[in-house]
């Protein structure tokens, strides 16, 4: 057991939006304000940018109708940050929570936002200020270690396999070659997800590529060609964060061979930009027009939709992203714990469902979790055990039908 | 009155898709099956092509409760086309029309589609060979002269308007310059759609491109700073259609400019592919990039999930297309008309409601309608009449909300 401290609490959301962020927001507000322990409950305007400059509000102020408006709506209502703090930063952010008698700090985002939870511990526990530290998972990746899977990610899957679902309609009804680009750079995840609205082989994607393989672009070729020889048609799922064996960007390498200028940005590890930019799709529609002269070839990448789209959102996840709100602030005051991260764990039964648990900071900050070996098939495609997992997760997909079309002699 | 004719109907479906042309044809079948002076109800494997070959498939078959799964299912269910007939063509469809004693002829599309059934309309007559012909609109362009608007428009303009919402909050959380590229060549409505979930000026799209106007990259550059210096980050909607004064796309006009190939295709008009590519969006990113050094510049091409996703299509798109494709039936065998376009009309009153009549083929056939000057506001915005127009075709909007933010002294 711990002491429990009492002073005020204040919250930052970082990085990528999902649509679901503000459920974790309102979820921690709605247990906040009813904690003995909590004197204040503060938001940080553009995480922990808000905390350094002492840019704070007042959450206890909201009213609880306009709070589930706010929670319905997506990306983060408090502005996000990508920023890691220096140890200047964090010491800037400690004097706002000395002044403030800040005892409470609570993070929302991916794994980034749980090493600066864990830097913020670690600085506070060297400075001998007493406060408790708790990171709330939130990405659209679903690549943060230990938990089952993260908020966010549902609603971005569920819109995903709806996207594909309708756009193997169209290319069913027009034909030719359809390439579209998921958002992931290091994960498969999100394109994974493409596959959760097929009903059998002959809907597409009918290839998937994710960055857990190794992408041959001559394999990728043949395997397009064989598939738009069996059915006159090919949807393509491909991960942005597609990679020779070196691990090398597809995209980069394309840039290389073919001495075109990249239409995007590279950062400063020369990273090139891949989301934001439909510079990856159209580099693969052109080699399938190279390989397929004269066929239709098209390609789409889905872009900031897929973490922001507010009409689509699953319930399941929207109610996973509500408790790990109200979850860890629960741990945080119950004396249990010190510092931790929110995770999610499937309960035994027939019916699906999940309940949080605490992981220490450092098993999930920094590094990543790619899919296992169990959820993929080969360079090109995704297991059925990938199904099981995540369908719960997306609320559900019902299924298209087709005309039983019975021919006419 | 003309003279009621017994014997088969044949439908076929044309154009790019829409999330409900099945709605359509479920509300034909529906109808057709009851309709005494119909012997039989074919449908045509994408469009004139099976008309051509004889490929037929009988609807009638079709159970009632498969055929409200495929209302709800996006894109053609019996496979479109782009074709438009040449006489031989015509010829050939007739002989199939002979040989199945089709004396109905249904044909769901847009404008070329309308001029597809005129020529089938006229041939007939020349050869002799009584028939009736009906054009059931569909696209999400909403470009149909005489009708107030097109089924499809309401679904896709439901969809563009949740994706602006979804991505000002990304916007507003992530800042920097965001453009988003949407379909419609030749007229701006879908563009325009852009701006129904706005609350106020604070909220995106703060620029809206449309091709009914000139764009001037010059001025289009000064727009982008002035948004971004005012609220620090823009968010634009730019149809895929602008063009310069003399009607020339941008994308062809930057390509020649900067000397770079363009990804995509070109037909052989010579128009560039605008659609399926992100080249349009990445050029304009650029062009911003060079204006705003250091800004955060994104570009999302929206792409066929306008016209194909499946799960946020307006109940009043629905019900309408649905009514369109029954109502055609009931005008062919009503013994008024030998032939016609299904049109849209609002019906007076409190609430939005809309009934159907029919107008001449010639009158909505070849011609397309662009937004009328009462729809814009200048170069860059749309004015407030149009959502008036449109916002009762998505099924409505539901805003976006902010917390109250209480500044913390």
């Amino acid at each position: 057991m711990t002491e429990i401290l009492r002073g005020a609490a204040v919250i930052g959301q970082s990085g990528g939006p999902t649509v679901v962020i503000n459920q974790s927001l309102v979820g921690f507000i709605e247990e906040a304000v009813k904690a003995d322990a909590i004197t204040q409950v503060y938001g940080a305007r553009h995480g922990v940018q808000g905390m350094m400059s002492g840019d704070l509000v007042d959450l206890g102020a909201e009213s609880p109708d306009n709070l589930e408006q706010v929670a319905l709506t997506p990306a983060a209502a408090l502005g996000s940050v990508r920023m890691k703090p220096t140890a200047s930063d964090v010491a800037q952010m400690i004097a706002t929570f000395q002044k403030f008698d800040i005892r409470y700090f609570f993070y929302i985002g991916g794994n980034d936002t749980a090493e600066t939870a864990h830097i913020v511990e670690q600085t506070a526990a060297e400075q001998g200020y007493a406060m408790r530290c708790f990171h709330i998972p939130k990405t659209i990746d679903n690549d943060l270690r230990i938990t089952d899977h993260c908020p966010g990610f549902g609603s971005a899957a569920r819109f995903v396999a709806h996207a594909f679902q309708g756009d193997d309609r169209d290319n069913r009804s027009l034909r030719g070659v359809k390439i579209n680009v998921v958002m992931g750079r290091h994960a498969g995840w999100l394109t994974a997800a493409s596959t959760l609205g097929r009903r059998d082989e002959t809907d597409g994607p009918h290839l998937v590529y994710l960055p857990e393989t190794v992408f041959d672009p001559e394999n990728f070729l043949a395997d397009v060609a064989s598939v738009h020889e069996k059915y006159g048609r090919c949807l393509v799922a491909v991960s942005e964060g597609i990679h020779d064996a070196r691990g090398k960007s597809f995209l980069q390498v394309y840039a290389e061979q073919s001495g075109s200028a990249l239409a995007g940005d590279q950062d400063s590890h020369g990273n090139v930009q891949l989301s934001g930019t439909g510079a990856l799709g159209d580099a693969l529609a052109n080699l399938v027009k190279e390989k397929l002269p004269g066929t239709r070839v098209r390609a789409d990448t889905f872009g900031y939709l897929q973490r922001s789209f507010p009409a689509d959102a699953s319930e399941v996840d929207r109610a996973e992203a509500r408790m790990v709100g109200r979850d860890a602030v629960a741990a945080a005051v119950g004396g249990e714990h010190a510092s931790g991260s929110i995770a999610l764990r499937r309960v035994e039964g027939d019916a699906y469902a999940c309940e949080t648990f605490v992981t220490p900071l450092h098993t999930v900050a920094k590094h990543t979790k790619d899919m296992p070996g169990e959820f993929l098939d080969g360079d090109h495609a995704v297991a059925a055990a990938f199904r099981d997992y995540a369908l719960p997760l997306t609320g559900g997909i019902t299924p298209m039908a087709d005309l039983s079309m019975k021919s006419v002699s």
